[in-house]
């Protein structure tokens, strides 16, 4: 399993992933999940991926290499070439229905599903910072004011702090909090989901990656933030008054 | 969807079922999903429900009008001639199967699953309070002292809160209280899970239900719960420092 997740915000952007992989409990390994295209200054994508791993891997060398143009004669696109951000997502979709004509039909008759989603965010110089959700039809949703996040993998545990907490005018170190405490509610929860965290942040109109950390276990940012948390929300929850009810039960 | 907790501790049981059912979003309605059979000091057994409604009435159904007995020349049994909880289990997974034999095949051709979970709980005099999760195949498991609590249906968002406060050992209005706060996290975040909610509570030895409550929009505590809780959830929140490298940011 993986936990991913992307939020746009007037300040900028926030995306985090997970790095655990597993095929069952017995076959876990730590993979990057975020990778990044730039040229400071001038454009910034960055990509997370979930699902199947041979498939996200293939999806990212095919952007890497370039995705064959539709255009008969033309050079084979990557994201560097394109130009815009609604571009970059249909590049993207691409080079999903790419790799789906090579394997997707052996998958299936494996019972193995075509299982891939990505988020895609980033900013061309003088265009918008954009967020954008693609599925396993290489077609998309982009994340806008009323919902400036997107998630994708174990999604569940990690959305009720986000709901609670972001707005498109979160600033920047609130965001991050918030999807660090969104991370470690999935990390609880989900051993699928696992350490290091992987974070970049991009200011709006920077085009390049303003801060990226990977977050160990010894990290000791996270770890305060994971025990002040915990102890927080114990303290919450003691302060809550019994129900008056409960007189009843003599 | 519903969502249904049941959590067996040294006090004793707290039950908890939604009451709202789907087929589409333009089909909801309210179903009491909690069932309840006593003979008040001497034994006491609760069902609560989950998947297709046709399903978990039929099952119902057959648990009151009693289920044929295995042994030729016996009369069908229900819950309050079985005698024990492991045999009360048995007798729900039974009647899981003798709906599944009259409905399966038909459901599968038309590519309906057959999708049912139950939590059945209670005690007969002298005997254990147990809690149990009966799967659709009429198997079952136990909830522990190391596992207090088992929940069916939508169980993720509000699983967190009760990893982080339910201990065998809890007292019976903390645990409501836990049981309440993991209600609204779910309200919170899937519109398929809804109010009134259905709380039964026995206390151990007493084979007596002894709080039964429907709680709806207007309830004062539990409205006050959510308020606070909520609060609290942004105070503990504000309350994190933010991450140090955020000076980074510039």
């Amino acid at each position: 399993m993986t936990y991913c997740v992307g939020v746009c915000l007037a300040e900028g952007l926030v995306m985090m992933s997970d790095t655990r992989t597993n095929a069952g409990v017995d076959a876990i390994a730590t993979f990057n999940k975020m990778h990044v295209w730039e040229q400071p200054g001038e454009q910034v994508f960055v990509i997370l991926t979930s699902g199947n791993l041979a498939v996200s891997q293939a999806v990212i060398n095919t952007l890497d290499e370039g995705v064959p143009s539709t255009k008969s004669g033309e050079e084979a696109e990557t994201l560097l070439t394109v130009g815009s951000m609604f571009q970059a997502a249909k590049l993207v979709g691409r080079a999903v229905r790419s790799v789906y004509q090579e394997y997707g039909e052996t998958l299936q008759a494996q019972d193995t599903g075509f299982n891939i989603s990505l988020l895609l965010a980033g900013q061309v110089k003088g265009r918008n910072l954009r967020l954008f959700q693609i599925y396993a039809a290489g077609n998309f949703i982009e994340a806008t004011r009323d919902t400036p996040f997107l998630q994708i993998g174990e999604h569940k545990y990690g959305k009720p702090i986000l709901d609670r907490t972001l707005r498109w005018d979160s600033a920047l170190d609130e965001t991050l909090k918030a999807c660090l405490v969104s991370m470690d509610s999935t990390l609880k929860s989900n051993l699928s989901v696992g350490l290091p965290v992987d974070v970049a942040v991009i200011r709006r109109d920077a085009c390049r990656v303003s801060v990226k950390k990977r977050i160990t276990e010894d990290d000791p940012y996270f770890r305060g933030l994971r025990d002040h948390w915990s102890k927080a929300l114990r303290s919450a929850f003691t302060d809550i008054p019994s129900p008056p009810w409960v007189d009843e039960l003599g």
